[in-house]
């Protein structure tokens, strides 16, 4: 830790701070500058967090060196992690897709789904069961019935599950169905969920907050492992900004940032990235190549009647289109398609 | 709803989309224009929510006309909505002001705080007993100890309690001693919580997102009131920019804003809003003239050893001089102290 | 400056990194931490700006402390900057108000606005005769005629002018003109511009860049006053965000945050921070009550008609019962309205 | 143009604005809702820019229809523009390279990254010689002098010469030395540049603003078409978000929105875009699979002395590693380097 006093801050100002410094068990060094005086702090950073020292009179500035985030970190685990969902193997060189409609709607549309998803090289099946709707009016999903089409699809053309839980009495619900849980963007800082996602043994997709830095999300990823699960899967689907253009706006940058500052693996969903069925395929390949280890793609056999999120979802054989260039892109790349 | 086609859609694609809007049970009317034709849609919008039209061959756009949230709208109620917290009144010329520390840290604090603050003329004492932490090693609150001492501490200086819930299954424990229930900008979409609050009866303080839009938050409000609870105050807590000298960015455009779409009254928190002491005071009283029904003030005996938010906590002297100057500003409007 | 090297950094890495700082001319003193060596720096900062130390081999972050602007700083100069237009002070208690419309439309329309404007106790005319427009196909402004309409009304009815400019090479006929020259928001970073405006000897009134920080804005500043020209008052005019419900987004913070930061005054627009007529006397007063030494309101004696910015105009008894108000609080806070 | 009537407004209110609509030359065509009328109007929206019709009593919103940029719209023109810079060319399936320092530092750096740049596959030479610096304090660039050791370097390696003008006085010197001129982030909605500029012969590189829709850059591209240049390539640099581990956030999504609204080629500047060297490659090549036209890269001998821009500048090694890696995605997607 450093701590800026400011230009002018007296003698006894300085000392009140280099005596609270020893006391919460970290060695001061000081420094007098030509206009202010730096304290650097050898010891841990993290007792700061419960005990400030912003507010000490005299002190500009506080900052913290040690990260946040320790157990995500790439400083904790240099080799990348490689997660494995029922045998499918996301992470280190391997690419995965998962695909299937924003809301599973009926039995017959997942069956045809997942044939025709599988066929293609998807092999992991998403659908909501319990979507988290904007308005309370809006189609809330189909529960445990939506589950268990969901689960027979998967079964008949061995694919894994996804889906998102969203509320902690559900878990274990869904845990009967589902191969891997999903924490939607708007739950990125749900904490209490993530306290009890943590208590599961099944990987877990974690998609970033609309207004999360990649800090934000490596936090909660953190959680997670702390509370005992560490086969956490880090999501990119798109973030806020003035851009009215676009649903939302990829943050592209965050997969190398990812790779750089954590070991875990990252994919990207463009559906919702873009919010726009003609930009997925073009930003699906766009993320392979930043080097994300799989994709989200929401499919539908008829998006004009989706109930859900049908502007942004490809029909079957834009996806089998997709998949061609994505055989191809991972093969040319050197990577396997998990 | 108005449907904009593209320039150069085919009279067939016209004609799916006119029949489609007709099976909805809308009345279409077609214009056409130089270059695109628009079909205006008489009827209810929201069934587009759930059988949307944007992605019809040859459709541009979609434009909804009737606003997503309905019993949060003036439409819907033209006088402003006065809520009342165990007496203590909240909007329609009331103003109410909410006080105590980030968290609650012991049951000494709690009482110095609460005589201090009520004497002041803050009648609703804040605090939280399960806090929010963005990082898991973080204190994570006091837990039922905490809300006990809140109450004790409340009881004894005549004041309401208000306090956030972040779990659904902490709803019946906070209940027994929390008066008004709060959702944190972190849950304004927890959709699972916003569903439960509204199962409840006593008044809920909703934080907005922070990225939330204005009609965000008024359909997060709309949940709750569609889960059967109206008793609403909306809070202003600042939004995130690209703005790194304070905490967050107070968007104070909002407190008129809402007062045009929506009969809910309208706090401020300024604390959260800036994360600076320094800003509390002046953004408090320019939101009290702004429109707002009330603020909310995080306030600690001693913030350089806060546990959590030490930086924006005013000190007791520095509180009681902001409730003079709201004080004289309320008189000055004419408003009520609550 | 504290440079912050990697955890592993190696000793020769650190040597480097130190011989170079002494090569700045700067002195280095190292701290050895647990896991990470910092090394702070006594000397002038400023040398960094053009021989950065970021990259060199094991360096994970340098700080720097002092501040990028200093003739702009309050740490330069602690009393409040008056700024004098034409006899009307600004700042130091000094409020005053510029009134007018978005384009200056015809000579009537000027006439009376000024008599109107003035009779209702704003001191300052503004109008564009240069406009901004984002098309090139919308109304461009009158030019040289429509300042000389503003002169006249300005004239005939005691007020000072303010008018943009857009372009280096009209300064010398805007100052035949104008007593005060405005640097338009999207113009905040044209350094050519904000360098030749530093040679004039009028006031310049500053609008903060939609997206600049208050260090971008601040800095911007510093360039006029480095230029020569240390009439400076900076004006807030909302930011763009991802709200769309107003044109932007005021961020009121930065009212109370430039008086920490700097001397110079700061006024409030509220016209082009909401976009929308109804918003904007709550939000001037709001923004009185921040802490705002002056305001600017775009008026219009028949808004539905103006060639610009109608939705955000006063009608002339709008701005009458505005100005009412604004007296009132400027009364009530002992300030004196310029 | 479609206008939405409030909920209520009367039939006076309604007539009025049906009787503006026709004075304004447009078609009015009226639809009664259940809660609301709408007045679709056939003609040209132009008009209302000028003369809008958003704050007519009882007008809840207006709608345009017609894109406010014309000659820079793929409904212009159907097939993709390709720009050519003294022989080479950029745009419909022709990548092209420009690669040089953030400043022209001296005439020995100019050749060798010339020499290295070339031979690597670069064909255009980049380099500031008029610096826009945030702070007047720091280095503003070498001027003429700079210029000529650009282009003297360029000649020599057979490379076009892009440099950017910040200045409309500067404008004619530059044409001496320049093959094409850059628009800066900065100065995107600088009209006054951007006309001048339109009036001259050469190909423009338009660099979209750091908080600048879609739509803000290709109105900025029409100003500078209808100026009378339509030889304008856009270039992505990155947004302003909330994240700060990168100094902007490149929108890929941009690049194929650009594609399907405009002909104009468009490229991808990752320097920029990221602000860190690790991040550069990655999202050079993520940016040429989405669709970029080009890319503009930023490299420099020694990165460490670099007198602006080093943390993100590649080395020559490093740029020449990049350099492979483009031309294979290049070969394996079929597109000519040009």
């Amino acid at each position: 830790m450093v701590i800026v006093m400011k230009t002018g801050a007296t003698n006894e100002q300085i000392e009140t701070v280099i005596k609270r410094v020893a006391e919460l068990g970290m060695k001061p060094h000081t420094v007098k500058g030509e206009e202010k005086t730096i304290i650097g702090c050898v010891g841990n950073d993290d007792i700061l967090r419960s005990h400030p020292i912003e507010q000490f009179e005299g002190v500009e500035s506080v900052q913290t060196i040690t990260k946040p985030y320790k157990f995500a970190s790439r400083e904790f685990k240099k080799e990348d992690t490689i997660i494995d969902v029922k045998g499918i193997k996301i992470g280190g060189g391997n690419f995965a897709v998962m695909a299937g409609p924003c809301s599973v709607e009926g039995e017959e549309m997942m069956f045809s789904t997942a044939k025709m998803a599988s066929e293609a090289g998807a092999r992991i099946l998403r659908g909501g069961a319990f979507k988290p709707r904007t308005s309370p009016y809006d189609f809330q999903g189909l529960g445990e019935e939506g589950l268990r089409y969901m689960q027979n699809a998967a079964r008949q053309y061995n694919m894994a599950v996804v889906t998102e839980v969203m509320d902690v009495r559900e878990i274990e619900l869904i845990d009967k169905y589902a191969d891997m849980f999903q924490i939607g963007a708007r739950n990125m800082q749900n904490f209490s969920l993530l306290k009890e996602i943590g208590k599961t043994q099944k990987p877990i997709l974690l998609k970033r907050g609309m207004s999360s830095t990649i800090k934000d999300l490596l936090m909660a990823a953190e959680y997670i492992i702390a509370g005992g699960n560490n086969q956490v899967i880090l999501c990119e689907r798109g973030i806020r900004t003035f851009e009215t253009y676009t649903r939302n706006t990829i943050d592209m940058n965050i997969i190398p940032s990812a790779k750089e500052l954590s070991h875990l693996p990252i994919i990207l969903d463009p559906s919702h990235g873009t919010g726009k069925r003609s930009l997925v395929t073009p930003m699906a390949l766009s993320g392979l190549v930043a080097g994300a280890d799989g994709l989200m793609i929401e499919v539908h056999p008829q998006p004009e009647v989706a109930l859900s999120d049908g502007p942004q979802s490809l029909r079957f054989n834009e996806f089998q289109e997709l998949m061609e260039k994505v055989k191809k892109y991972l093969e040319f790349e050197n990577k396997r398609i998990g």
